[in-house]
């Protein structure tokens, strides 16, 4: 098999939210409706906001910095027994790639205005694509073993 | 402001799918239900592939191995009219990173058999996530331009 070669990404902005700790941070945006962050696009790229205050949601793809490592059986945030990497959206996994729907508020310049914001303050920003109703409310899903997690709902209660 | 530093991925598998050309590629997964793929993960991540036969949906992360460049303003495929690049789903983008939602099939050691594929043949697999309802299905969605694109039925017909 050909190896295949190393992909490399530049930041395209930062995250700014109220959460300093990953012990601070809700496990997804539904947990924490309330939660504010900043879009902070790199002025370079401001351009290609055009258009963007036409949607209710964005979709956020970002590098966890601050994750350090990873287990191909993990013990994920929302239960208690260890489940594969890819069947859970843990942090720690083979390529730190975060992915997140926030609500859109307002764009000012090269700054977002977002809500259930999830992400530690600072991550560095990969792409923001726009949240679209066709493409990505799905029909007929089964959430494996999400539809009984253990400690769903005391993240819901939060 | 603090210039930060390059990301570095290593692809964990290979997407096969039908499509060995970009202009044989569907828009979208949805245009394309009929479309069947196979993820190959690289066998030494098999292992963190534990409990996704639970779920019916996935959400892959991938490279756009074949995109060359991009432009802040650009012309969509749904539209006639030029987008913010944010604002679109476009594949020339600052970071050449896809995201698609596929349904999931079967799972056979390191393979998994999708569907509503839409990315080409041999594309690199960053990442593997489940696609969760409470997570992953947004209320009250509004959908900018691509309510109203102009070549949408056009695709939806194919």
């Amino acid at each position: 098999m050909q190896k295949m070669s190393t992909i490399e990404y530049q930041p395209i902005g930062i995250i700014h939210t109220p959460f300093k700790l990953s012990e601070d941070a809700p496990a997804q945006g539904c947990f924490a409706q309330e939660s504010r962050g900043e879009v902070e696009l790199f002025p370079e790229y401001a351009e290609g906001l055009k258009d963007i205050t036409g949607f209710s949601h964005l979709i956020l793809i970002y590098h966890f910095h601050k994750a350090k490592g990873y287990e191909l059986i993990t013990k994920p945030l929302l239960d208690k027994d260890k489940r594969g990497v890819f069947a859970t959206r843990y942090f720690k996994r083979p390529n730190s790639i975060g992915f997140s729907i926030v609500k859109l508020y307002n764009v000012r310049d090269n700054s977002l205005e977002v809500g259930w914001v999830d992400m530690l303050d600072g991550t560095p920003l990969l792409d923001i694509k726009p949240y679209v109703s066709l493409f990505d409310i799905r029909e007929d899903v089964v959430d494996g073993w999400f539809s009984t997690a253990s400690e769903i709902d005391k993240h819901l209660s939060k």
